[in-house]
C-alpha cells in the first residue's frame, strides 16, 4: 500500500449525473454523513457558481457537517479562455466554498482542446498554471482532473503528458487522469499510469464503466502506482456508471490486503450503500458484488447441502466483513436444505425431515402461482407458523372493497370500508385515502386500533408492485411487496393476485398480522 | 485473435442459477434461438438426468431447434464415486441428450474432492479419466469444467493441474478453468492460467463477478492464451452472476478488434439483451455497458451542447455498432440543446429557440411533481405537440370511476364507468375486469371503439410501478409507465398521482390518444 492512499467520492457530483437521479440538498449532506461514517478520504461536494444548489450545499455544509474523517472538496474548471483566475466568478465561487481542497477539470485531449474549448493547446496550459498557481498561492490544496486524458494520450501522448507536467509545476498536488468516456481495458492502463508518474508528481485515475471493467481498470492503475482513486457510491455516475466505490474498497481491504478503512468501518459498507440508494431513489441492484442482496445468497439444491458443511468452501470472503449475510434464498430449485437453513437464520425450528418437506412442497407451490419469499421472510414466517400450527391469527377479515374516481381537486379520492372480527368483536369501519391502497390500510388500522392499539405505529416505509406475466398487460397476475416498519423493526411481506388491489390487501393485511404476532409496538413504547 | 475462439453461453443452466430468474423450456428454446442469431459458438442447454425440465428441453431442442451458427451441448457431472461411467444413469442421460458436445464437471479443488464429494483425490481423477474415456469412446466431443480451480491452485497447485492433465489425456478438448466463488482479480488470472496452458491442451475460462472483475478476468485469461470463454448474457447467474457476455463480445470485438461475429450480428446485441431480459423477466439494467438504455446517454448540460458538434468526443464507441443509441435524456440538468436533440430524435422541430426554452421549462416543472421523460417517449411528444398546438385531442374526458372489492371467487372483481366524448358524441360505458386499471382499460376501449375501432388492436405490454418518496408508503407519490403496442409500434406513457389508480388512468389514456394521433392501426391492418 502507498504511504498515502486517496479513496476521492464523486457521488455528489458524477453520481448525481445519473440518469434518474436527483439529489437535494438536504439528501447530499445526507449522503456526506454517510460517507464520512464510511472513512472515504475526500468527498467532493459539487460545482460551486456554475449550480445554485451546490453553492448551497457548500453553505450549509460549513455548519452542518461535522466531518469525522473525510475532507470537503469543491469542484470547479479552470479559468475561462483569455481571462485571469484571479479575476474569473467561477474561480472565486470555488474560493468562497471554503474548503482547503479544490479539484480542477482541466482538458487535456487536444481534440478537446480544438473543438469543445475552441482555443489553442499553449492557451490550453496557461489557462491550467494560472488556476492552480492562484488557489495554491491562495493556501488551497488542488487537485486536477484531466479530462479525457487516455483518449488524449492516444491521440497525442506529448500534449497529454504536457498537461500532467503544467499541472504538476503550478502545485497541483495529485494529477488525477479520467478515463472519461470509460473505454478503457486494464491491460491498457498500466503503461499510460506509469508514463504520466515519471513526471514525478501523485497520480490518480477517474475510470467510467463503459467497457465493463471500471473497478479492474482502477485496479490496474493502482498497481501501477496511482495512490488516489475516484468513484462514487453504487457506481452511480453518467450512462454506464463510476468506478463503484463500494466495490473497489472492498477489493482493495480485503483481496490486496490493504487496511483502507478499520474493520469496523468497512463492515458498515453494505448498510452504507442501502442507505445512499434509499437516498438517491435507485433500487438497489441484487447482483452488486459484496453488497447486493444475492451477493452471497445460495439458491442451487446442489450446493445448500454442501453449505451446512463448509461454508467457506462456497464463498469468495466472509459476507459479515462488508456487513451482508450468507443468505439461503427460499426458491423452487432448492430442496428442503435451504428451507431449513432459512428457518434455522428465522430462529424456527424446522429440524423435523416431515416438516421441512411438506413446507418445500407449498412454497413451491405458491412460487408457482408468482409469490416470492426471497426477500419476504415475514410471509415465509407467516407461511411456517401456519403450517406448523404455531399462528394464532389476531384478527378474522369478513370482507373489504373499495371505490375510487377521478381526484377533480379531491385530496381523498379513494374510499374503502373494512370487516373484521377481532377479540370477539366484529368491527366495520370506513377508510379514506387518496388511493385504494391508502384507503384500505387507512380502515384496517381504524378498525384494529380498538383492540391493537399499537397498530397506529406500523408504517409502510416501501411498496413494489411487480407485473409477472409481461405482454399480458393490465390483465396479468401482480406481485406487491409490502415493507412495514415501526420504527425499530422492519419486516416485508408479499401479496399476488390478477388485480394490484387484491395483491396490496394480502400484503397489507399480513404486514399487520405479522407485526401483532411478533409483538411489535414501536419505538415509542420500547 | 486465436486460430480457433469458442463463446459459450451457459444462460439457459448457470445464469437460471439467478434469485429470480424461472425459465420454462419453451423459455429456453426461444432464448437458444437468439443465441444462435448473435452467433455465439456454443449453447449449454442444461443439465439432462437431474432435472427433468433439462430432459425435456433436450428432447424438444433436437425437433425444434434450427440452429444455423451454434452447437448444443449438455451439462453434467462426472461419474458417482465408486461407479463405473459406463454404468451410471447420470452419463447415461448425457448420452441421451443427443448432442454432440458435452460439458463435464470436475472437482479440481483438494479440499471440495475432500468435503463435498467424500472421496479420495485418486478416485476423483479417476473419475474424470473414466467417465472422459467413455464419452470420447462413444465419439462426443467433451469439455471439462474444473470447478473451483483458481482456489484450487492456490490450495494444492500440483493438484489442480493434475486434474486439467488428466482431463486431457482422457481426450478433453478444452479445460475451463472455473473462478467458481467468483474471487479473483485480473493481475492473478494470466499466471494460473499459462501454468494450465502449459499442459498442452486447450484452456477456457468461467468467471463469476463477485469481486466486480468478470470480465475483466476473462480479458485477462483471453491474453494469457485462453481460447474459450463461458459467460451469459446480461450477466444474469447466481450471487453476483456469471461474466456478462453482452460486455465481453463488444469488447473482443470492438476494443481487440477480433472479429467473433459479423457487423449484422453485432448490431444485434442491445436487441437480443433485451428479448432474453423480457424472457427471463428481468429489469433491464440501464446502466449495462453498451446495450443498456443509459449506455450511450448523455444528460449533463455540459455535454449536450458539444455533443451535436462531434459526438465521437464523447463516446467510446459507436453505439449503432451494437445496435444501441446515443439517446439524450431529458431531464432537469439538461437544457435546450437536449431538449432540441431528443426533437430532432424524434422527428419534432424544435430548432426555434424560445419554443424550446418554454418546453425545457415545462418538463422542469413537471418533472419536479414526479414526471420522468426519459423512457416515456410517447408523453414527451404529447406535451411537446400540446405546448406547440400540434395537438387534436382524438376524445375528451368527462369522468372515470371504479369500484373493486375481495373476489371471492369472481375473476372480475372491478367494474368501471368511462365517460367521454368522441366525434361530438358523448359515450358512456361500463368496463370489467379483475383489477381496477384493467376494468379502466376495458371501459376505455369499450367507449372508443364506436369511433376508433383500431383500439381493440392495442396491448398494454408492461405496466411499471414506481413509489416517488418513499418512506411514505401507500401515501406516496406514485409514477406509472405503460407500455403500449399495436404489434407493430410500440410505445412509452407516464403517469402521475398520489395514488396507482390516478397514475394508471393518466398513462393509460395517453397511451390511446398517443396510438391514435399517430394513427396506429395494428399488424394486422397494415
Amino acid at each position: 500500500m502507498p504511504e498515502q492512499f486517496h479513496v476521492y467520492d464523486t457521488t455528489l457530483r458524477d453520481g448525481a449525473q445519473q440518469e434518474g437521479i436527483h439529489l437535494s440538498v438536504d439528501d447530499k449532506l445526507r449522503i456526506a454523513g454517510y460517507l464520512d461514517e464510511l472513512g472515504v478520504t475526500f468527498i467532493e461536494g459539487g460545482w460551486p457558481g456554475a449550480n445554485p444548489a451546490d453553492t448551497e450545499f457548500f453553505a450549509r455544509a460549513s455548519g452542518e457537517l461535522h466531518l469525522a474523517n473525510a475532507r470537503l472538496v469543491a469542484f470547479g474548471a479552470t479559468r475561462r479562455v483569455g481571462g485571469q483566475a484571479a479575476t474569473d466568478p467561477l474561480v472565486q465561487a470555488l474560493v468562497d466554498a471554503g474548503t482547503d481542497y479544490i479539484c480542477l477539470v482541466a482538458k487535456s485531449h487536444d481534440a478537446h482542446v480544438h473543438e469543445a474549448l475552441r482555443t489553442t493547446l499553449d492557451e490550453n496550459l496557461a489557462m491550467i498554471s494560472d488556476t492552480v498557481g492562484h488557489l495554491t498561492g491562495l493556501g488551497k490544496h488542488v487537485f486536477v482532473d484531466c479530462e479525457h486524458f487516455f483518449d488524449g494520450f492516444r491521440a497525442n501522448p506529448g500534449y497529454a503528458l504536457e498537461v500532467v507536467r503544467t499541472a504538476a509545476e503550478a502545485g497541483a498536488e495529485v494529477v488525477v487522469l479520467c478515463d472519461t468516456n470509460g473505454g478503457m481495458l486494464p491491460s491498457w492502463m498500466g503503461d499510460v499510469v506509469s508514463a504520466a508518474a515519471q513526471i514525478g508528481v501523485d497520480i490518480g485515475v477517474h475510470c467510467h464503466n463503459d467497457s465493463g471493467c471500471a473497478v479492474a481498470n482502477t485496479l490496474a492503475a493502482v498497481e501501477a502506482g496511482a495512490m488516489h482513486v475516484q468513484g462514487t457510491i453504487n457506481g452511480y455516475g453518467e450512462r454506464t456508471g463510476n468506478m463503484d466505490l463500494t466495490t473497489l474498497i472492498a477489493d482493495l481491504q480485503l483481496k490486496f490486503g490493504w487496511p483502507l478503512m478499520s474493520p469496523q468501518q468497512l463492515s458498515q459498507l453494505t448498510r452504507i450503500s442501502f442507505a445512499v440508494a434509499d437516498i438517491a431513489n435507485q433500487p438497489h441492484i441484487a447482483r452488486q458484488p459484496y453488497v447486493g442482496n444475492s451477493a452471497f445468497a445460495h439458491k442451487a439444491g446442489l450446493h445448500a447441502s454442501a453449505i451446512r458443511v463448509n461454508e467457506d468452501l462456497y464463498q469468495h470472503t466472509r459476507p459479515e466483513y462488508v456487513g451482508n449475510d450468507m443468505r439461503m434464498l427460499i426458491s423452487n430449485m432448492a430442496g428442503r436444505a435451504s428451507v431449513q437453513i432459512k428457518g434455522d437464520q428465522l430462529g424456527l425450528d424446522l429440524g423435523d425431515r416431515e416438516v421441512a418437506g411438506r413446507i418445500t412442497d407449498a412454497i413451491k407451490e405458491r412460487e408457482a402461482q408468482g409469490y416470492s419469499y426471497e426477500a419476504a421472510d415475514a410471509s415465509f414466517e407467516l407461511l411456517v407458523r401456519t403450517m406448523t400450527n404455531q399462528l394464532e391469527l389476531p384478527f378474522e377479515l369478513i370482507s373489504w372493497r373499495v371505490f375510487t374516481q377521478e381526484p377533480n381537486g379531491h385530496a381523498d379520492n379513494s374510499e374503502a370500508t373494512v370487516k373484521l372480527l377481532a377479540d370477539g368483536e366484529k368491527y366495520g369501519v370506513i377508510g379514506e385515502g387518496n388511493g385504494p391502497v391508502n384507503a384500505l390500510g387507512d380502515a384496517l388500522v381504524k378498525a384494529l386500533a380498538p383492540v391493537f392499539p399499537q397498530v397506529k405505529d406500523y408504517e409502510l416505509t416501501d411498496y413494489r408492485v411487480r407485473i409477472l406475466d409481461e405482454g399480458r398487460g393490465t390483465d396479468a397476475t401482480v406481485r406487491v411487496l409490502i415493507d412495514t416498519s415501526d420504527g425499530e423493526q422492519g419486516w416485508t411481506t408479499v401479496g399476488v393476485g390478477t388485480n394490484v388491489i387484491e395483491a396490496s390487501w394480502e400484503a397489507l393485511s399480513d404486514a399487520y398480522v405479522y407485526g401483532l404476532v411478533k409483538g411489535y409496538c414501536g419505538a415509542a413504547r420500547n
